[in-house]
């Protein structure tokens, strides 16, 4: 049996697709296998572009990651809307982290002197200058830092805009999950499809996030539930992505141009929990509700859970995975939309057989066996 | 034209719909017009059926009604349940209405006393034997009491056994609004529908809520917003109703046989706004939680808003309505539910020609304009 796709890969969240649409534009025949695609961790996703925050600061090679794919993401959105004719809401307003406390800010202040090592410019702000930029802050807010050139985007349309430019590259989106990855006659991987179908493939990429494992066995990536908001108020009511610690949880608001604000998130070790529960929205709107009082008088018009791919080492794991021809791009945790680019341009110089980008050998596979 | 039906009711909310069952079974013919039945304040109703609570055992005329009306539901349950084959999940396991402060405790015995001259089984119970009732209450409860006749339905289902039984007694559900409701060529009322259609009728109700001012022009009706939530847990996770003042507002959870928790309500005057707030479901849940902490552990499973019809005086408008034969049955308030077997009964008898119960003269239209 010939492989009826050069490539297949099984996950169309925005890891799989963005490593489908770069396949596909260097010319290989690829199939995205997803019934849902982008209704997985992604459809859940805040869609922040932030490398340095107070959770990943201390992670050195999860930093270096971050940072070079931010990087990329200018070039990567540009081509993206081009190719697709779809605008992906990508927003470099900065970001507003405040303190609430002198604690707060004291921890501001190293995170502040980290980052401009790294050479990002990052201002120190009053509570009344915090204030001045996003009115709807906190009378407690204390001081904070303006990251002017943090960006978002939205990952729904990322993943709407990725579909398209991918189906326009000549890709093929197969409405199935992939069942199970065995090997084909030849040698090479083949999927089975769970309607029973079988696929022959040249090579195949596991993107299924948080279900990974069930594709390659003794994968180490686990389901970390969030919990996460949408609200719908005036276009204005906050221009730039505003975070701050309340309650020793990290909490974030994303404004959309269209007015939506994404609210987020709960971490949970819970498995594959579905349910939105009770606890979760109430902790969101409470720490929300600490830093923007006014989130009240807006509509809660969503709630949704996804499950972050989570690792061992919170690096995500790409690169061959064992099987011959068998490539894994999952692992992303948080930091799928941020780490993109460089996980699409990564697997497709696997899949061609080119050097990946250095910076991308931490993620390998095999490191949890060594 | 001659009456295409004897009866038409403007609204398949509760009230209009056991009032077209009602006199239906009294052998008229019977059209209700409503696109969604049951699918206004019914829909977001909680369905105790408790006459005597904080917010109405001041208003005597109100009371009474409520008290008359209770004491039919059991009858009027029978026969429901009976001719239209739908179980109603009745309950009368009892209220529990807790406190959480002595100035609570004192109320609630000023409460009690009251519930006492009017023949009520209360019962005070100190904090410990509260949650002997009922183990999930929260630590802070002091004292409460049982009122151990309360009883509670499950609206949704109260509207399918009200629809089936009206379409059983030979009732014509039409799946438009009434837009206007005029006169027929013989003097007779007749109305026009939203498709344009127009009706001729022998008489006509307007049971549509918090919308029946359009239909009643001057009609002091307005739309009295609430936030409701519906939780999802385990069967038994309280068996009793569990209500409580919280920061000064009413909170009440409602639990269901199959494991669903009703939780209500907020009360806002922000007319016909169809908004569900991220502050009214936060207030919702830090209320709840209060009371009952461990429902953090339960799914979110619904967020919903409705529109009680309000009157300045809190009582129904129930009775004939100025043009002739056009009668209200309308304004119910957070009442509808338990007062739907009064409604229905005093209607039907306006209908028929016959006396109404003594206790509805309170609810006359007429009453606004003297």
């Amino acid at each position: 049996m010939s492989p009826a796709y050069d490539v297949v890969i099984a996950g169309g969240g925005v890891a799989g697709l963005a490593v489908a649409w770069r396949a596909a534009r260097r010319g290989l025949s690829v199939a995205v296998a997803d019934p849902t695609p982008g209704g997985g961790a992604t459809h859940a996703s805040a869609g922040m572009l932030a490398p340095v925050s107070e959770v990943t600061y201390t992670e050195e090679p999860l930093l270096r990651l971050g940072l070079a794919s931010l990087a990329a993401w200018p070039a990567f959105r540009a081509a993206l809307e081009d190719e697709s004719g779809i605008e992906l809401d990508y927003r470099t307003d900065g970001t507003l982290e405040v303190a609430r406390s002198a604690d707060d800010m004291a921890f501001l202040d190293d995170l502040a002197a980290f980052e401009r090592t790294l050479g990002l410019r990052v201002e120190r702000l009053t509570g009344r200058e915090c204030r001045s930029f996003e009115p709807m802050l906190a009378p407690s807010v204390r001081g904070g830092l303006l990251a002017r050139d943090d960006a978002w985007v939205n990952p729904r349309r990322v993943v709407r805009a990725l579909l398209t430019a991918f189906e326009k590259a000549g890709g093929v989106l197969v409405s199935e999950h992939v069942a199970e990855i065995g090997a084909s006659g030849t040698g090479g991987p083949s999927v089975r499809l769970t309607n029973g179908d079988t696929v022959p493939a040249g090579q195949v990429v596991v993107a299924a996030g948080s279900w990974s494992a069930s594709l390659l066995p003794g994968l180490p990536v686990r389901p970390v539930k969030g919990e996460i908001l949408r609200l719908r108020g005036p276009q204005g009511f906050l221009t730039r992505c505003v975070r701050g610690l309340v309650h020793g949880s990290p909490a974030y608001l994303v404004p959309r141009g269209d007015g939506e604000i994404t609210l987020g998130a709960t971490v949970q070790e819970l498995g594959h929990d579905e349910r939105v529960t009770a606890g979760g929205v109430y902790e969101l709107l409470r720490d929300a509700r600490e830093l923007v009082p006014g989130i009240t008088e807006l509509e809660l018009a969503e709630t949704t859970v996804g499950f972050r791919p989570g690792t061992p080492d919170n690096l995500p794991i790409i690169g061959p995975a064992g099987p011959p021809g068998v490539f894994a791009a999952t692992g992303h945790g948080r930091n799928g939309v941020l780490l993109c680019p460089i996980t699409a341009d990564a697997v497709a110089a696997f899949l061609t057989g080119d050097e990946p980008p250095q910076v991308i050998g931490s993620c390998h596979p095999g490191r949890f066996s060594q």
